[in-house]
């Protein structure tokens, strides 16, 4: 028996069979719906309304409140189709998944900031303007070879010359209809050049290359003029691999138990192509004339977008098919651009230290310094580097998503709607909030998170260990359906017409993954002997740490009571790193010296780690004088500490 | 409307449209016929018998004999399918389908052949046993980078270790299933290590190659244990591209105004596929083992066992589209073998020399030489090189495959049934012959015609132009349908029901093809201000050089009037030469040298040429005095000269 579902206010329809996964069903129509668990059943966050039509909802109840159920709430990966359908997908519950286009802004710093790291205008990849003399009775040698005399003309030395299969078959029509006059593009890896495409007549002056930022959440293009580093256009979008599973972890399994490993190749590779198909029509540049692309991402990340079976990353002792990647052709992935093109990875470390980190740090040259620096990428994972010129170690430190949303009752992304800054008046414990675009809050992302669990704990609401005081008699403590819970924004204020609170659960969870970043810094200074004071720079990476309020995050813990200007935000580092890269050969050569000399601590069986994880999962932390501006703050309130 | 046509005695059937040309039928029941054109309709060849229905026969009437007619012939490519049919494809029609496949009887002395000319069993590639530490949580670097240590330990420095996306996607499963014990396959290019391919356990002892020789009308394949340079079996097959056409320049035509590259190259690769499957499988060896082939074929052949554009071969100034061809994977061309394996192609010279003759040479060892030799090519083409250690020219004769059986009235290739051997009586003009096979004739084949053309100049049966003396009064000549004829066998002696015959036309065939490769020896010479009386040794390779009479090709004008004892069989030197260069890095290295250093005359465009080909035009020479032999005999017959 076959079912019709129409999807609501998308009017999408799709016809399945009787009983079919309803997430499934989504997924058939083209359309997302939130998943950490990447439909597993475990996260509760796949919440759609059946307006019309029967669902056998299993366990959905489990993850609903009674008035969602009310409201005829089901969580689609639970619920097995039996009729036709009417299924509204709410705001809630959707990915923004248009993509941002922005034109090149930042060229001028980024320049300026990659010729300051010592780079320049120099890539592994050239192009040549051949006028060749067409072939006579009297000189008749073969395409390949009369191409090859003319490069040595060029000055080009042609000795180990190679030319794919793909080329060699194009060759004699392209010269012919391009009467003689093309230009080479060529590749040099030590002696041997290969002449990777060749284009009609002069496009010598129209290179261009991709840098593009892989990350768990978020994929970044920048589309680079190759002549002169310009950027022509950047873009922006959710990865939509974040319908398989919000973190590294759950697309491992995704790829491997579930046998999705093309599906999540294609969607991070679609991503990609989406981006620069619209960078390059909105800037009228041919496709095919983009031959060198540089990805920076994750271990697993680089993994996924090259279609490469990342299990043995998330089983111990955790090892990735490769840390260097071997260069792989635009054709390879799928990538809708010269097929020849040379794709490049930035260096990855290790199983949880990716390319992104080699690229991080290439931005940071903190391995230039004399002093010593501690960078640390706050992404979907929380990856820390300490060191300085003579040495570099790292660790990832398993954060997990918690500040991105996953496993946080109201918890989203910075995007409309979110609330990213709150302050809780220490008399009413009344809360002030500030929504991204000023409008009814449907949700909380990471910055409004640290804002909360900061003013929760300075004003008495929690405690150390991040337990509510209920005591305190406020009319925002509630008990919930995961026990007591503190109301953010009230029903009439909110979008999703219920209140949004922050749940004791939600706060362990935050907890967590601040005590786990924190016990990273610690378990990597103790590892060198060394303490936070004397750390001298302190550089943080990633989208989201654009957002952070420092004070704040010393407040609960999450970084170091350290001066306040040793902080220094350097915004997406990963696509910085991989347009440096991109652009200067010496310089992508420079973060593979990086890499190589970046020592791995893996946390996970590191005894030190789980010591200092279970001192830090107190706010701020167990030794309350490690965080001395703390202490004076509460001393300041009137607390006894 | 739909037809069933059934092929008799195939008893294979197949449904087609109304109006379907019968020549495609054929095909789409996977069938062979012959054909010279490729179905364009003018070489008269794929006669088949309509048993049952009716088709439109066409032109067919114009190629076929008033008797043929009767018994319901007609040219396949001619007619149209009117109705169910029942067609009869006769023997005469068919092409010996079925390879041939033999035990390695020859490596002893092939094995010396090579080391004597100076080579060694030194390839390109080379497996290397790897007990591979597993990784733990102390020792936790990626798979690529594990094998690339243990490479380094095992003394493969792999400073530029590179490994294709297809090696690296199955990389960690491999190492995994093999529980870390594996055998890599690296190919070298300078400073460039390549891991090929990963097996597991111990392969080091079962690397396999192939040496394959792509001739126009014929294929050899020769698997060859990589270990010790034994020839594990060989395999020759009919070229099924045949069906496309007999020459490399109807071939060209077919891939290019006809659109058939892609089916060509099939063929051809279908043609290798076929032969590996048997003798792999034949010999228990896996076929992913194989990973190295070295391809020797004309220029032309080349490009189509690669699918390259062959169109400019054919048009003046004859440009191919690569003569050293770039290395090519097996995957890329189809072969059914290790997908990762390297496929070199022997070194072509020009648009038609090819690098059978770079092979060949190599094999001839002329051009180490002090004396000066010629070397001659005899198969579907006559390809010739002139010269000793310090110059070699070469020149493509054009004689075309009249010798394999190409317009010539009866002609066929040497196969059962074919007439190989001709003697006439003086007196009476009656005929003996000899039929490969023992079996009644139904054609002639190139030795046969060579000693026809003798038999009948020698004896008066023909003047000096190839003309039948009708005034000798034989009963053997009759006038024809194309003029003259003389029956060599009866009706009643023949497998075909018909007379088989030599007519005019067929004779003044075999004389333009004599006369090229006379008139290409003589300019060869020409341009090097030299006489046939300064060559030393006259080398004839190719297949149908093993069947040659020396003294009737001197007789006819084909072959120089030098001592008997100067001339020398090579045999198939292409598969040969393949076969040097598969085992011996060094000897193909000089195969390559060789093909440099060959100075390439077009003789189509020679003024010389065209007047040396004038004059050989007479049989034995318009210059009697250049055939002292010849002479000699025809005087001792008591004919004036």
């Amino acid at each position: 028996m076959k079912h019709t579902i129409t999807f609501v206010p998308d009017n999408i329809t799709v016809t399945v069979d009787d009983n079919t996964n309803l997430f499934k069903a989504v997924k058939a129509a083209g359309l997302y719906v939130l998943s950490s668990c990447g439909g597993k059943g475990n996260c509760g966050k796949c919440k759609v309304v059946v307006r019309e039509g029967t669902v056998e909802p299993g366990k959905s109840r489990s993850y609903l409140s009674a008035e969602e159920i009310e409201r005829g709430y089901v969580l689609a990966c639970h619920s097995k189709v039996k009729s036709d359908l009417a299924v509204e997908i709410p705001q809630e519950s959707r990915m923004q998944a248009k993509h941002k286009i922005a034109t090149g802004a930042r060229t001028d710093e980024l320049i300026r900031h990659m010729k300051d790291a010592g780079g320049c205008l120099e890539s592994r990849i050239s192009r040549t303007y051949l006028d060749i003399n067409p072939p006579t009775i009297d000189d008749n040698i073969a395409d390949f070879e009369r191409v090859k005399r003319s490069l040595d003309g060029a000055g080009l030395h042609a000795a180990n010359l190679h030319m794919n299969y793909m080329m060699l078959s194009k060759l004699p029509r392209v010269l012919r209809e391009a009467n003689w006059k093309v230009t080479a593009s060529v590749f040099s890896v030590g002696e041997v050049l290969e002449i990777l495409d060749i284009f009609p007549g002069d496009a010598t002056e129209t290179r261009y290359g991709a840098a593009v930022d892989i990350g768990t959440t978020t994929v970044v293009v920048y589309l680079v003029d190759m002549m002169d580093g310009h950027i022509v256009g950047t873009a922006s979008t959710y990865n939509s691999q974040v319908k398989c599973g919000d973190d590294v972890i759950t697309r491992i399994v995704y790829a491997t138990e579930r046998n999705g490993l093309k599906e999540l190749q294609d969607l991070a590779v679609g991503n990609v192509n989406t981006m620069l198909a619209d960078l390059t029509e909105k800037n009228k540049v041919a496709p095919n004339m983009i031959d060198y692309i540089v990805v920076a991402g994750n271990t697993t990340m680089t993994h996924l977008f090259y279609g490469i079976d990342p299990q043995h990353i998330r089983e111990e002792p955790y090892i990735p098919a490769a840390t260097f990647f071997p260069l792989i052709r635009g054709k390879s992935v799928g990538l809708a651009i010269d097929p020849q093109a040379i794709i490049y990875s930035m260096p990855n470390v290790a199983s949880y230290v990716g390319g992104d980190i080699s690229a991080g740090v290439l931005v940071s040259q903190i391995h230039k310094q004399d002093q010593v620096s501690l960078f640390i990428d706050i992404g979907t994972n929380g990856e820390i580097v300490l060191g300085n010129k003579d040495w570099l170690v790292t660790a990832a430190c398993s954060a997990g998503p918690a500040f991105e949303g996953s496993g946080i009752k109201f918890g989203m992304r910075a995007m409309e709607g979110a609330i990213e800054e709150v302050e809780i008046d220490p008399r009413t414990y009344e809360v002030n909030y500030r929504v991204i675009g000023d409008v009814k809050p449907i949700g909380i992302c990471g910055s409004g998170m640290i804002d909360i669990l900061a003013e929760m704990y300075l004003n008495n609401v929690i405690d150390q260990k991040g337990k509510i005081r209920e005591e305190i008699g406020s009319k925002r403590i509630r008990r919930g359906e995961s026990g007591l819970e503190y109301v953010i924004a009230w029903r009439v204020e909110s979008a999703v017409n219920k209140e949004i609170v922050i749940t004791e659960v939600d706060l362990d969870n935050l907890i967590r993954a601040k005590a786990a970043i924190y016990a990273g810094f610690a378990t990597l200074l103790s590892h060198m002997g060394m303490t936070f004071a004397q750390v001298e720079h302190m550089y943080i990476a990633g989208g989201f740490g654009r957002y952070i309020d420092v004070e704040r995050a010393i407040t609960i813990g999450m970084l170091p009571d350290l001066p306040v200007d040793r902080f220094q935000f350097l915004g997406n580092t990963s696509i910085m790193g991989a347009y440096y890269g991109l652009l200067c050969d010496r310089l992508r050569h420079e973060a593979e010296e990086i890499a190589k000399k970046m020592t791995y601590i893996e946390l996970s069986v590191s005894r030190s780690f789980m010591d200092e994880y279970m001192s830090a999962l107190f706010l701020p932390h167990t030794d309350l004088g490690a965080f001395p501006t703390v202490r004076a703050e509460m001393e300041k309130r009137n607390r006894v500490v």
